[in-house]
């Protein structure tokens, strides 16, 4: 069934990542696979226009269907291959209500961290304020400190949404590791540090870890005040 | 089993519409509820900050299990009360895929769509350009052109998604009313027009139509010449 997939994927976007984490959880290896250059503005392509209207990665598409949003793309595979592989849905009513609640809070996440790290990108040179970057440096703080919260509350040990690894995982790890990769300090965030390692070698993770990372395993220490 | 449910939530707010439509669908008339008002700042009071950290509405909860996240609720009732009501989401491979695609989509739509009408209540006096109002205008205008265009290829009297109605609709709708209710022009966006008034009479709209459009049928121009 892999061979029917086709995936266009960038580096360093955990949008990207979140679908090969899934696509790895669901024993979907060996979808065809095309690593693009946001740099060479490839993701602005008529490859990636003729797919996907916004001109974004992930473009994904298996047959003739056509998924691109990352966690449009996870309730697909999840539901197309519920039996296979790994299950990212759980039954009970508790954790997959859990498991809802956290996957799209995991949306809000994403953007206070690329609210911050992204900054200068977001906005252009004549509309920057420090007061701006400074408000959404404390909202990303705030956001850290919920996080911990939750994952202090759920016990040692835990996943993102409770005992089992979910959909919630595959959508909120590479926001987590991002954080790492930006020299986020695991000392002030010891929760969201434990988790980091608890998944960091998943086959699922592992199998799907940013090629440049690989490459050049130093981060930036953008975070390491916050 | 509605009368297990308690949701409190605000007038003029897409998300709280979101949720409201899906209880309706899912025939859960008759549960508990509360409007509260964001001008008091309700939402940040004990009541909702008990059951929702982030202090926001919709505030969910079914028996002792806690949904807060709009888009969080309406998966968990649906996968809660398949049988029950309305499908909403429906069988085929094709269908869902798009079904997911749209559903996310949505939530580019509606961040585009506060960026405009909510511009000065989300930027700080001293920090507003109006270049920076400007690029949301134009990116509110490509937006539209795309859902013009996705309506338009699905054929007259056609849901957001494809044939029948789905999550997607569910959390779609809200937005598209906003723009209406916010001056959209139906004669620049026909198809978008046209969805609008497919859904507008449908029961578990009209059941949940914000109650301040209801005493004051008269809206803001302020997209007027989106």
């Amino acid at each position: 069934m892999a061979k029917a997939m086709t995936l266009l994927w960038g580096a360093g976007s955990p949008p990207c990542w979140r679908v090969m984490i899934a696509l790895e959880e669901k024993n979907l290896q060996g979808y065809n696979q095309k690593l693009l250059s946001f740099d060479k503005m490839e993701h602005k392509s008529k490859e990636v226009l003729d797919i996907n209207p916004r001109g974004q990665l992930p473009t994904f598409k298996h047959g003739n269907t056509i998924v691109n949003d990352s966690y449009a793309v996870c309730f697909y595979l999840e539901s197309q291959f519920k039996s296979q592989g790994n299950k990212l849905i759980p039954d009970s009513q508790e954790e997959q209500a859990l498991m809802y609640q956290r996957m799209f809070e995991g949306l809000t996440f994403y953007d206070k961290l690329n609210a911050v790290i992204y900054y200068d990108w977001f906005v252009p040179e004549g509309e920057r304020h420090e007061s701006a970057l400074n408000r959404n440096k404390e909202a990303l703080t705030t956001e850290l400190k919920l996080w911990e919260g939750y994952l202090q509350k759920l016990g040692s040990g835990s996943h993102v949404a409770g005992p089992s690894f979910t959909l919630a995982d595959v959508v909120i790890f590479p926001t987590v590791a991002y954080l790492f990769r930006f020299g986020l300090s695991a000392k002030r965030y010891p929760k969201l540090g434990e988790y980091y390692n608890l998944l960091k070698d998943r086959p699922s993770v592992k199998a799907s870890w940013p090629p440049h990372w690989l490459e050049n395993p130093e981060g930036q220490d953008t975070l390491k005040d916050i």
